[in-house]
């Protein structure tokens, strides 16, 4: 599945748990010998929540949430039981989930938290319009809504050198646990197109969390409505601050295909490389 | 499926056409949100063959054939109907495989031609070694093997230039079709390791072409014996210049999973991009 072409291997491990261990998901993650994907989500059994969605990199390494696979994995949930809301828990906490007209979902990502302690960074700082700049780009806005983030806005955001000052802002001192970074072209008060550098993982084409911050730090200087577009590099997320302060992200899930892996595949984790 | 990491779609259209135009194919190729391949490949009827094998790149254009993949289809084909030997027409021709020990597949690749206008070289030339030399690598043995090749002999392919080097002697003007360029090392007279820049795809990992062209140059010059093992950058090859004058390749095939494509799927052709 993919949701803006962030794409996922989703497997079910609520009737029989998957023993895979870092090589088994290396192989199913390799685009030319194995699926492929960006992150592989097993659905497990949760006592709370409709399903517990466990998200590894292809790395091994587990990642505590992802709005894109939120949403390819509250799709099959909804297409399981029939119904129009579902409840996922995950490493990051609790996420609910509702379906929208032609097949989009809207997940709660929560509130957003503007301290600076809360971002974190290392000193004292107004986070509507911080007291920082970097190769010309000034003021942006911060805002955790689950991970960091800083957004500068700017007038033309295809001409901002991303690849080049992307990391450099990403690893700033200012930053203590690093910082996802967005760069915010206002079109109009319901439309803005963002391009992204995502912390740990440079630039990607749909960054869910990143279109949260980005209509946050807007519609908080009154940049923006609270309901906007925002125009990723992979599509269009539709994010919306609530009055009850909880962020709604809505956008597409795709599932592009269905299938089974052969026994005989895992030969392949004891051939030599 | 994949022939040592050269990956396949292979989609069966023999009991019903398959319909995909270049969008399509194009869709399905992206290894975001479609499957993902280095090659489609479709299974068709034939008259006289077991099966016909068609051949797409993700560009949409044919290609006439390819070893990798024919290992692949003769697999399925051979799984299918219990035969331990099958033929598979493409548009390059016939070709012949037999299953061997341990899942490996053997492909008949026909025989090789050496004669300058063949391969075809703009100029004549003895092509067992060739009076043709570039940034220090010469005298390269020349063979056509369905597509044309020149295989340099080096002490030491891991310190060849590939990237460089590889697309200039490509582009030289002696070869009117352009060329396939394989740097052999002599391991042992059973063993070669070699690298290959693929004429229009670059360096890759898994060449059988290469690989037959490299066991029947080094041969011809008693560089090896007849029969060897290729080591290439994505596995082993084992290459057989037969006594009927025929190149048998063997090597393996993997099925990584199967599936199915759901209809909503092919929604996304019709979204805006």
């Amino acid at each position: 599945m993919h949701g803006l072409g962030n794409d996922f291997v989703v497997l079910d491990a609520r009737a029989h748990s998957l023993p895979l261990d870092l090589a088994a998901v290396k192989l199913l993650g390799d685009r030319k010998r194995g699926v492929g994907f960006d992150q592989m989500i097993t659905i497990e059994r949760s006592d709370k929540a409709d399903a517990f969605m466990r998200i590894h990199n292809v790395d091994g390494g587990e990642v505590e949430s992802c709005g894109n696979a939120a949403r390819c994995v509250a799709t099959l949930l909804m297409r399981e039981n029939g119904k129009d809301a579902v409840s996922i828990d995950t490493l990051g906490g609790w996420l609910n989930a509702r379906s929208g007209a032609s097949g989009v979902i809207t997940i709660d990502m929560g509130e957003p938290r503007f301290d600076w302690q809360a971002i974190p960074l290392s000193r004292e700082m107004n986070t509507m319009s911080m007291a920082y700049s970097h190769a010309g780009y000034d003021k942006p806005g911060g805002v955790n809504v689950g991970n960091p983030h800083v957004v500068f806005f700017v007038p033309n955001a295809e001409a901002v050198p991303l690849a080049e000052i992307g990391p450099q802002i990403e690893h700033d001192p200012l930053f203590p646990q690093r910082i996802n970074v967005e760069f915010a072209q206002i079109i109009d008060r319901k439309q803005i197109r963002m391009r992204v550098w995502e912390r740990g993982a440079g630039i990607t084409r749909a960054c869910g969390t990143g279109a949260c911050a980005t209509l946050v730090a807007a519609a908080r200087r009154d940049l923006s409505e609270r309901k906007a577009q925002i125009v990723l590099d992979g599509g269009v997320l539709t994010i919306e601050w609530g009055a009850d302060n909880h962020i709604y992200m809505t956008g597409p899930a795709t599932e592009a295909f269905r299938g089974e892996i052969p026994p005989t595949f895992w030969a392949a984790l004891h051939d030599a490389a």
